[in-house]
């Protein structure tokens, strides 16, 4: 059994990722940690999870003594320090924020100045599908962002030939995160949909890292359901290409990825790991269409940094995980 | 005050229409017929319109002897029977089915052999901010489907300078209509989102008939709400255009046209017949982005409709909608 | 025209009692208020509303100098020292906070220390089903609470009989008010349904106020939907009665309440200031089964301020109500 | 490995049903059938259950050679026929329609004629809290209805004391199966809320049956939720009673029963097996107020006929259950 801690238990992402770690049979949860839930069991703020743990203050030290391996779920700009702190103290870390998923350069530009640029070296982005074997001898990994895993792993077969794409996304309200705002009000999302940071998410930072030189638009768009991420992605290509081979051939073996001849709801993989993708050529234009979706706090999130854990440590990919 | 008759007020947008003219100043309600809910009273299934009438079985001549002019809320093909039965007695008509909006051709090729096709010449297609004056002169109008209304009104401004469109549009189930079936079944819509008729949705006949040569890519979406649409466009221009400028030129005088600062959300223009747009230039691929919301019952149907009508009666366009 | 101010614009109620005031036939909107949106155009807050002004800090005698008449949308507490400054200036007010619905006892036992307790002699309580002929004459009314609003109408008819009573009563969201609360929170709110504050909610007090002697059990309820209130209850009476005979003669002329042959739902009431009833009686045990549904944020808030404002200022009671 | 089949997968219980068999460490799932959906792959109408079989023609013998024991998830009167042949062929049956769960005067009064009386004297009803030790000899077990299964648990610590009795329950959509009708049409079910059969449900036979004579109401509720149930239920007790104790003393060692500190949300036992309760005394009245909540298609469907399963073939009881 390998000792796990997950720090910032008490977001939607960490609180997950904890759960997980609690039924999972080769991981044993040693500790969660929480910045302003500390104190409160972790069953009582999220009842059907069912972790029997107080969440407690962070302390390095602590968390060392008692885990090997550690999820942090910090917004970014926090996690930095505290995935510091425990690389020091020798544990392996998935880390769920932005803070390790691009170049300094990109993520400046992006967020704020980073507060451990000397761990950028040593980090792996954490999207299986994509980066395997990377992940699996890495001591840090970050996992990637729930936009950013539905678009790259739609456009992934398409990589070569893609010249245009734009990515029409969509999430549910959990990925927005637990902090009650205007933004999250019930009454501001119920019967509702809005585009939002149309001229520039940052999740571009990771779209633009791992796919390189591409015209690419990418549109979030807040949708009235708690969990689920749809990305629609619209691709013109420089070439005639045989979609269904491609995709067959760049996840024909994936354990986590479904093809599908029908485009995916987001309820095809609610509390799922798994990424559900439809690609079609549009007839009337040529147009490439892909629709990848993905539950945004698993495959997005709290269920893909498990998946890199179990690479990590040795563990079959797919254990723990539904 | 003109006397208006609503065909196939049990459905969604009829229902809407007849609650519409009903509370109008300037027109009076004088029948309304239903295929399946003959015999029953308009506001025993629809209380909150409060529609006082008992739904009738359509009949052209009794129709004809109180009514000056009909909405007609039937399905595709089915309308078009009935609106020539109105017309050859004199009634004026706006008819929210597909079969008058396009020309014969296209509209063969998307639906089915058309029933009235010497009616398709005197036909206007009701989108007042593009063809009002037709309007106000015709005797039988087309109110466009509701994923056109959105489309149009945001590619509108642009027409002379798109070279390559992407619309993405998102509907609520009521766009569906009444008819139960898996697709509009609760648990099939609920905390989901998916595309639909990918490989060609039946809408894109009035895309084309309406913007001409094009590279146009129409993809719905199927919402957990239940009414209002949203059309995110993605839009490759083949010159640098001054975007507020041309939208405002547009739209500066449109009653019910809102250019807005911010993308907006349905929920903005629901139960309203506005059209709320946010146009934007992406800075890092300089495509233009253009986002309309508009209730598909109002503005996409009903709401369109009654506007028509005032024009073709001579009444303030406004009149009777909010 | 009667010139009348909303205070508190900005909050759920407040602002759609702005919307009904400016579309109102006979009102004309002259000012509207915030504490925190001072300086924002109301229609930006809420676009569908479309009220153009601008919200402007709270001076009692900029008001007065604008307006006749006033709705104060502020909560309890803040309420009352507005309302008494307004008052010293001679305007008629509505006030829709719990400051002057109940007596100065049972309001310092269920809220706080009364502020304006010398007011309270002349305000009358504003459920114009029950107390019409004194909000005619009055100068200060005070709107019932949303939920006594639909329990007290469903009970009303029964005073006489009724010994026991449970009212479940379930409401939407919007309820809760705009501020961003864990419990106001999509996630939190979504797929969910819990029932709240079981030991005794605040309302009670308005219950036990109107309702007299009683043994009455009042237990609310949180739905996953942002507008509307249904309150089931559930009534022993001491007697047998001819329960469709008594909500008939109580409610036959009422313009606001629809009496129903099947249980209500809220969104037949959705968007109108009506209520709507069920009453019948359970053959298993001879309850008396009452299902009152009613707008949380109209007949329960700013639609029933606008009702007693009509009746006020001596306009007909259902003008610019629907 | 015990082998099951899994008669009726296509409905929303069946399914869920067949997933839970798919997963469980001590059974094989060797068939799953059903009536329309015959010839279709599970996992194409349930994706994210993820069972890969496809669904079959039933077939007494077909499944008899292939199961010791099976799930009927058929509707009643649909299901005895079914249950008859199975247990002619010896497997041990978990019912999950009515058919077997009362007797037969009172099924007869509320359903239809019994197609299999002789079967009624083996049958045990499965709610397992109540009547562990009957089920885990039995050969025929009925599971209970959703809405019986959390008011039971609800009065169950109470039976001894009650007189008179309240259930105001409340479900989500996926309770009414997944025929599409008016009824569970999204539009209809959006933004609403209703009570139905307010004079008489059906499941008020299984409630008369296991409490005996009791003054008992219970109304149900459709919520626009998809999974989820409450039980509302407002208890007179015909002497004071220490309502903690009680209930500790009935669940305190149960596997999926918690006891909370304050009123359970659905959400809490989202896709879990539990039944989340909170029992508490109305101080102005005194009395008991007990709200249930469970996943109807989990203990109040599916999972709990596993849970009965798991005893009947002598497995931990909570295995393959969360």
């Amino acid at each position: 059994m390998h000792r796990v801690a997950v720090i910032g238990a008490g977001g939607f992402a960490g609180a997950l990722g904890a759960a997980i770690v609690q039924r999972h049979p080769s991981l044993e949860l040693t500790a969660v940690t929480a910045r302003s839930d500390a104190g409160i069991r972790h069953d009582d703020l999220y009842p059907r999870y069912r972790v029997p743990l107080v969440m407690e203050e962070f302390d390095a030290d602590g968390v060392a003594e008692r885990a090997d391996a550690a999820l942090v779920a910090y917004p970014h700009g926090a996690a930095a320090p505290v995935v510091k702190a425990l690389r020091e103290r020798g544990l392996k870390v998935v880390d769920l924020s932005a803070d390790f998923r691009v170049s300094r350069e990109l993520y400046e530009r992006w967020y704020q100045p980073h507060e451990a640029p000397e761990l950028l070296d040593e980090a792996v982005y954490g999207l299986t599908e994509t980066h395997r074997d990377a992940i699996a001898g890495a001591d840090l990994v970050a996992a990637p962002g729930c936009y950013p895993t539905a678009a790259l792993l739609a456009l992934h077969p398409l990589r070569d030939v893609a010249i245009d794409v734009v990515v029409d996304a969509k999430s549910g309200v959990s990925g927005a995160g637990r902090e009650a705002t205007g933004t999250t009000h019930f009454v501001s999302v119920a019967e509702n949909v809005n585009a939002y940071k149309v001229e520039g998410h940052r999740h571009r930072a990771e779209l633009e890292h791992e796919l390189g030189e591409l015209r690419i638009t990418f549109t979030p768009h807040l949708l009235p359901i708690d969990q689920g991420l749809l990305a629609s992605c619209y691709v013109t290509a420089k070439q005639d290409v045989d979609v269904e081979a491609l995709f067959e051939e760049a996840y024909g073996d994936e354990p986590f990825v479904e093809l599908a001849a029908t485009p995916p709801g987001v309820r095809d993989v609610r509390d799922t790991n798994r990424c559900r993708i439809h690609a079609t050529v549009e007839p009337a234009t040529g147009r490439i269409l892909v629709f990848a979706a993905i539950d945004n706090l698993w495959k997005g999130a709290a269920g893909q940094a498990v998946q890199d854990l179990n690479l990590m440590l040795g563990l079959p990919e797919t254990e723990g995980l539904a």
